[in-house]
């Protein structure tokens, strides 16, 4: 079996997941590493993950890097944003290199910046690879399984996806990410500044409506505090009643006004029952859950992985998760 | 929109339903009809299902169809083995066109015939065509979700499906094909006859052992009649308490005699509680369920035409469902 070579670009908590967990697969090889961080850059990447050394030194420069070892993909974790990571995805794209990227606004690049999908689907079939921005959410629980889903379908006429995530059972990071703790005063004094939300919610909505031919006119989201109802301890702070326990995040796309698509996002400490839930309306309806839910950051980082096989068989261009062989557990 | 233009082949119960779904789709496009049984041949396909006249006369000849008509991909859905199915797909792949077929020993040939697989593989990407079998199960409900499922785990060591079909909300060639309302006797009679069998079994354990790389050493399966414990009417017959319901069929996979993979059928009148669920063993552990369970004959035909796209748009060669975009709903 030929292995995949791969360089790891970003090696915030996710590229370290991803890296991590690359590391232990057969199938692929890691044959470099690269972050700006001066704490990082010089460093081994196997004792940066607190393993045993690997023999990769984090560089600085996607550029060199490229230029020697020619690897099959990148693992692009760096940041949400398509301002931000659009030089580095060019960057690998002209070396001829595969991108496999966390970036939540890559799922569908041309929902928020249309031009800059052309450009890069047009410059991946020019050198020949794949592009595809993918995760746990997005990417995966609340878009793909209701694309997959939909495969048992004569006829569809909406999707609704729900997702409650237990943040109590989470990562500090997370539970701060969504609110925990603050009062309801903080919470909107820090709304105001953009400080919150899932990212990615209207790429998902996007997603689904394309790819299952729902001809959405309007995408909108709201995002609101979930208040706790009684005293939540977790491993790491808590929350009072009355305080914000997180946040409750909701997608819709709509046709002539119509409600289509509906994905119901939770991620709150102490949230009951967490799961995921897709429900197609259609001919036949299909409900599918998955108990207690996906995990986050640690799905997101296996999705990653599992995805390196689809992305480097499929046929040049910017793809979507739908667009690709679907992942699966790496060996 | 280019749309896919499809030839038909074989007019059995689930060709029809796949016929008639193709011919409801704008993506779609009918350009021929094919079967060997004199009742069909010439008659306009749109009147055989029962709608109004679509232009499409039935032929009982493929390769002038092939060679006028020059379509993108033939839906095949003439027999459930590779014996009786080998000509046909040779023939449309020699004529340069995808092959997406019901067949159920084609989800993963290299199980029963490696040679043919291999030679069906060296055909398909010597003249660029795509070669796919699928359908609900085996194709969807006990192999492809658990690969899609096990997307979101760092390791894997073990998968388990089960399948619940009340076969007494079913049609009646479904019923038979069950053995509802047998004696325990008569049952057993036409087992050894070979008269009973989910196919595929062993087909969807070899395809989840080997995509997932389990590294399966042996694979078998059991089946055996479930007998009911009080009476069940349905639509078309009546199943009295002690004869038989349906049946069990279970598939297993291991290596060095321990057990990774098992998949777990039930197709019985009166069943309880019918239902789809995946359980993935792993690092998390993953459990997935479609509540109702996904219908049968409708879903496969769904699941053909919903599969075309993929098929166009992949790589040249023999692939499995794990190898191709999704199956999403066609438009």
């Amino acid at each position: 079996m030929k292995r995949i070579r791969v360089v790891s670009v970003g090696l915030g908590p996710i590229g370290m997941a991803a890296a991590r967990l690359a590391l232990s697969k057969h199938s692929i090889e890691i044959v470099g590493a690269v972050d700006p961080d001066p704490q990082k850059v010089g460093q081994d990447l196997g004792t940066l993950l607190g393993q045993k050394e690997c023999g990769i030194v984090v560089s600085p420069d996607a550029s060199i890097l490229y230029a020697e070892q020619k690897p099959d993909a990148i693992l692009h974790c760096t940041s949400s944003f398509l301002t931000r990571v659009k030089d580095q995805l060019f960057q690998a794209v002209e070396s001829g290199i595969n991108v496999i990227s966390s970036s939540e606004e890559l799922l569908m690049p041309s929902h928020s910046q249309p031009d800059l999908a052309i450009e890069l689907d047009r410059k991946a079939k020019e050198t020949g690879v794949t592009v595809l921005g993918t995760g746990v959410n997005p990417g995966y629980a609340m878009d793909f399984l209701a694309i997959v889903a939909s495969a048992v379908c004569f006829d569809l006429h909406g999707v609704r996806c729900t997702r409650v995530v237990d943040a109590g059972t989470r990562r500090l990071p997370l539970q701060q990410k969504v609110g925990a703790g603050l009062t309801v005063e903080e919470f909107k004094a820090r709304q105001e500044g953009g400080g919150f939300g899932h990212i990615g919610m209207t790429e998902s909505v996007a997603l689904v409506g394309d790819t299952l031919g729902l001809k959405l006119d309007t995408i909108e989201q709201s995002l609101e505090a979930v208040l706790a109802e009684k005293e939540h301890v977790t491993e790491f702070l808590t929350v009072a009643p009355g305080r914000v326990a997180g946040i409750r995040n909701i997608g819709e796309g709509r046709r002539d006004g119509e409600l289509i698509v509906r994905l119901d996002l939770t991620m709150a400490v102490g949230s009951d029952n967490p799961r995921d839930v897709v429900e197609i309306l259609g001919e036949p309806p299909v409900r599918m859950q998955i108990d207690g839910g996906i995990p986050g950051d640690q799905a997101t980082a296996a999705i990653l992985v599992n995805s390196l096989h689809g992305v480097v068989e499929a046929g040049p261009g910017l793809k979507s998760v739908a667009e690709v062989p679907p992942p699966r557990i790496a060996r």
